[in-house]
Parts: structure tokens; sequence; C-alpha cells
């Protein structure tokens, strides 16, 4: 399934895609895509409703985070070998976690919000991990039980806040609008072998970042067993995964993000996302 | 006022000290201490209450966390002068900003769990900023208008898992049960100088923390205000401000907390907290 929700912020409406790729609506079998419709009885659930049965949605609505109820947002960084590299910095013997502030989430097409101060915009595409069921110390060959689905996430960075202000990432990841998610929230049976995805990212039409769930260093797996050894996670939590190479941190000169500049990413078979930058005017 | 939540985890009850420090049960007025409670607003309703007219709270019941909603658990590293140079680090000229993950937040007398790997296990007395209403680009002089109250936070960390598994610190902050709050949210009225608290942390009955907010590097106003440039501040966030020296890692040799120790701590006039550490037996 392809889960979403649509309609304006803080008002989505719960949706589905049929099989020809057109949303339809959920609101008369679900009030909200939360942790109860994520675990794997409220996705059987979900999965009795023959989509065609439901009302079309009308038009081409904003859309929100596919799911709500999101306690966590935890990330992982310098997970791609390359990107490391690109970054100047080695790669990490077991993985690095940090948190992106649940503040951040947006819809996956709304605007990026360039922060007051901010001089070092970049992007990450990268495979969000979606928690179903609550995990805490599961060994790598159950992790992948406890997953509901899949995402596209960009994580946001605002290089000069997360790298040269002090040791700790956080401050540049969690600004606000730094964690478009969705567009939908693909669930497992969809995606086979989620190390086996293409990832990619234009900025303005070019091409940017071009890779794939193949050449992580931690494996989804992996890294939902290695986080549930430090804290328990929860259904609704997301993992996003790291990104491959082509930041504009990597950039020689780096190409930051303006304002008018517009991001497209996607992952295949988890949809795409556009964000156009826009300069906070508060 | 001195808000708190009394009963069994995941169902506890609101309520308040009375003028003999009695607690009485606020369920008839309000369903739950949430943002819409600690909003100026709600504290107002609530100031309306005369708690001599409320239901005495029968027998010693557990605390859970004073309120509720809380979408993010910001912190502060390194924030009184002494403790940076007793963890071997230089003062920062900055907030460092890192995060605690929601999932670790408990009442203010559970157990601390020593997760199933954990070696160095350390506490830290802190003030908790506790926001009313929503902060975002907030002058300094404003910041504190946005504050709904104050409570004790024992940063429990993980020293390991936050210092020598790679350069990001929220591996070891998170963990569960890493988060004792409470047991009061004390409101603001009854803190008139938050730069001006005296606290405390005792392990096994031995001093361990002597300190006072007074030698903060960047008091609560600054933080709000700082934080607030970085990421919205939403109603019920919190912010833990950094800790006195006194920690086991400042200890030589360190000292760290092993199960059957007892932690006990508190800050004035905003009450103090008791955890018991015990071996994760899962």
């Amino acid at each position: 399934m392809k889960l979403l929700r649509y309609g304006p912020v803080g008002a989505e409406k719960p949706g589905i895609l049929d099989a020809d790729g057109r949303m339809r609506d959920l609101s008369a079998h679900v009030a909200s895509l939360d942790a109860e419709a994520l675990s794997p009885r409220g996705l059987q659930r979900l999965r009795a409703i023959d989509p065609a049965s439901l009302p079309l949605v009308d038009g081409e609505p904003r859309l929100g985070v596919p799911f709500t109820g999101i306690g966590k947002f935890v990330a992982v960084g310098l997970n791609y070998s390359d990107h490391a590299a690109e970054s100047g910095m080695p790669s990490p013997k077991e993985p690095i976690l940090f948190m992106k502030a649940t503040s951040c989430l947006c819809g996956p097409n709304d605007d990026t919000v360039q922060p007051r101060d901010s001089t070092k915009l970049d992007w990450e595409v990268e495979l969000g991990i979606v928690i179903g069921t609550r995990a805490q110390y599961v060994p790598e060959e159950r992790a992948l039980e406890h997953v509901a689905g899949y995402c596209v996430v960009n994580d946001v960075s605002e290089r000069d806040f997360q790298l040269e202000r002090g040791s700790q990432w956080d401050r540049g990841k969690g600004c606000d609008t730094f964690g478009p998610v969705g567009p939908w929230l693909v669930t497992t049976d969809e995606v086979p072998d989620p190390q086996a995805l293409d990832m990619w990212l234009d900025v303005n039409g070019e091409p940017r970042q071009r890779g794939s769930t193949r050449t992580m260093i931690f494996g989804c797996a992996t890294l939902v067993s290695y986080i549930s050894r430090f804290m328990t996670l929860l259904p609704g939590d997301i993992i996003t995964t790291g990104t491959p190479p082509g930041v504009a941190m990597g950039m020689k000169p780096p190409r930051w993000l303006v304002p008018g500049d517009v991001v497209t990413l996607g992952i295949g078979g988890l949809g795409q996302q556009r964000q156009r930058v826009v300069a906070w005017n508060g």
C-alpha cells in the first residue's frame, strides 16, 4: 500500500493510492494514519479495503507527512562511504546517531524555509524507515519485522549551524521545514529489498545526487537493531538512514541552496518530492 | 502552582500541591496537563481553582512526568564552566545543543534502567525549562514570557555510548529511563529568578553535585532565545540546561553508577527526585 495524508497543514485526511496511482480518501475507515494504523493489525485492516471502492480525491491537494504520531526522528550520519569521503570525514566504525527535531517535519512538497542566519543550506536524499511495532534490543535477523514501511526523506541541513558552531550536529538538522517526509508511506510488502533502491536528487533540474541504498555502510536491518539497543523504537518513529554522495558541501566550490532554488528528489518505488527554497520572512 | 501527575505509567491523573504540600486531584477540572493546560490561558484557569476545594490524593502514588505533550527534549551541553573543566572540554563559545529521545522520559522516582551493554552510567542534575507558548526567533528580553515553568531533570548519561563510539552524543543520552522529570512543574510565578536556584545530587547518600544555576554559562533567557533561532519551540517542549560539576566522569577514578545505587537530587523550590539503579533484565 501507498498511504498518504492530504489537505491543509493541521487538517490532513488519510488517503491511499489506487492501482492507477490516483488518490482515494480513507476517512470513512480510519480517523488518522497513526501508531494504531501502522501496527500489523492496523495495516491488515487497511489491506482488506478495496481502494477502488473509496472516493477519489478531487484536484491536487497538498500532501502532508504520510502518517502521524512521530515521537522520534532518528538520523544516521555518514552512512554511505562515498558521502563520508566527500564530507572529509572517515567512514564510521559503527552507526553515528543524531536526532532531528520533530518540529522540522513537513509535507514532501512544502517550501524549505531558509533560517534567518543561514548561509550554507544543503540537501540530502535519504531512505526513511517507519517503525510499526515497538523495538527494543531486537536482533538483526528480526529487525525488519518491526518496520511498517519506507518513505523518502530530505534530511535538509545547514552546514554552518551543524558543523561550525560546536561539535553536535542537531543544531543544523532540525530547523523548521528541514524534514520533508513522503509523498507516501510504502508498506514493506511493496519493498522486497530496501537495499536495492535507486535514489536521486536534482537542484533546478540539474543532477546532484545519484545513488542506491545498495551502498549503505550499515543497512536497514542493522540500523533498526543497533538503534534499538540505545533507545526503544516506537510505532511512528522514523529513522532516516544517511545520504549518498552529491551534497552541496562536497562540491568544489560548494553550491549552497538559495531562495528560489527548486529541489526535486526521489527513491525508486517510493515516489518523489519537490521543495522550493524560500527565505524566512518573519 | 506546583502541578503534577500521579498514578501508574500510562494512567496518570493531573494533580496539584496545596499550600500544605499535599497532593490534590485536578481531574474534575482538566483531563490532562497538556499543551493547552500549559498555555497562559490554561494556567490562568488552573490558578482560579482553590486547591483546598479539591479532593486529597490517597496514599503515596507513583509520580509521572508532571505534564504531557512533550514533542522535543532539547539539551544543552557543558553549560557550567566547572563541569566543562571536569569533562576535559573547553567552555563553549555558544550553547551546545543536543537532543534526548522523548522515549527516555520517566517519572522522577522511577528506576533508572542500566542498558544491556552499559559500563559508564552517570548522573547530571539539571534545571528543566518547560515551554508554554510557541517561541520562534524570540529576543532574549522576551524569551522567558514563553516559559510555563521549571522542573528538576536528571540528564542520565552513558559515557561510553555518548563519547567513545563516535562524535555525536545523542546515542548515550536518550536510553529508556534516562530522562526523569519532576516531581512538579513549578510555574514561573513561583520562580522569581531561575538563575538563583541551588542544585544538589547524592549517590547512596554521599554528596556528588553541589551547585547553583547562578554559574550557568548561558542563562535561561539566552537559551530559549538561542534555541528558538534554530527550531521553533512548542508548548510542552523541555529544555534541560546543563549540569554543575560533580559527575562520575569527573571523579578520579570515575565512580560509575551500578545496580543497587540510589540517586537523589533536587533543586531549591522545585522538589526532589529519587532513582534506584537496576540492571536491564529483558
